[in-house]
């Protein structure tokens, strides 16, 4: 593996409500120089996505509108870690705003990247499980559908158009080889 | 599910080298309005990503600089969309460019979004088999570190923090599944 490129300057190129654009000028150790834009991801703080099981069988998907791709998708709870706040309890927090439900037990699977070239920060996945009803008042124009998916199902979840991000599937594929091993 | 939000006003916010960002007011059909930011996919020709079977158990891998995240990534090889190609032909391309094979064999497994309700835009998950010696120049700024990796040994590679992009591991564990049925 070759040296860690050496970062030469770094500068904001540009901001809008949610996103901040970043110009860095990286030289790599055969002396080559590299400018490289990257979107700071927002806030600093982290992300959460949980793959949550309401029983032995079923994961809580959530039905979505997704602004981004201008269509609802089917996908896990996730959302932004607070200033302040620790990973299990913004898993928790966003567990309750988005299913009503608070799970007693959450266990860490994987931190992912978004699209490291281009995009800093991560996303880290936990399974969430033995749930309670318990919910909290979140911030969606719209109440999200809960969909309840059996996990031995997933290659029919996945084959759906609906369920399409990345790391979701990702999650779900995760949380299913962690189970299977028990 | 409900009827999809209606676009009242959309309006560019801001531009740099790489990234545009676009300001969309929606109105649910519950009546909410709210504005999004979302940030579209550039050029807008689309996205592949391939996994590569070097042969009938390893699969190709690179250790590729993100400037994102500021380290070194082991990933697929991927790569944007040029005007006027096909999907299969820039899977082509770029696999010739990263890894200096070509593929015989192509097979669509899966469109995934990267974050749908803040980017626009997906990458489209190819299996490459069939693979002979043909190398394309690229414009990487150091040349790419070639890993092969044996598929069965999946969940080593997903254990390690340098293997963290979550369209990777996704497309990893679709075609894995996808052999496995064969």
């Amino acid at each position: 593996m070759s040296e860690k490129p050496k970062i030469l300057h770094q500068a904001i190129v540009t901001k809008s409500r949610l996103f901040t654009v970043e110009a860095v000028e990286f030289k790599f150790s055969n002396g080559v120089e590299r400018t490289y834009e990257r979107i700071l991801a927002g806030g600093g703080g982290g992300a959460v996505m949980m793959v949550a099981m309401l029983d032995d069988e079923h994961v809580a998907l959530i039905r979505e509108f997704a602004g981004g791709i201008n269509e609802y998708t089917l996908t896990l709870p996730k959302g932004a870690v607070d200033l302040g706040e620790t990973l299990e309890h913004a898993a928790n927090r966003e567990l309750q705003e988005e299913i009503g439900f608070a799970a007693r037990s959450i266990t860490f699977l994987k931190r992912l990247s978004l699209s490291p070239s281009y995009i800093s920060g991560f996303i880290d996945i936990f399974l969430a499980e033995d749930l309670y009803p318990s919910v909290l008042e979140g911030d969606e124009p719209e109440p999200l559908e809960l969909v309840k998916w059996p996990l031995a199902n997933l290659d029919e979840l996945i084959a759906r158009d609906e369920c399409n991000e990345g790391r979701a599937v990702a999650a779900l594929y995760l949380a299913r080889d962690h189970l299977a091993k028990r």
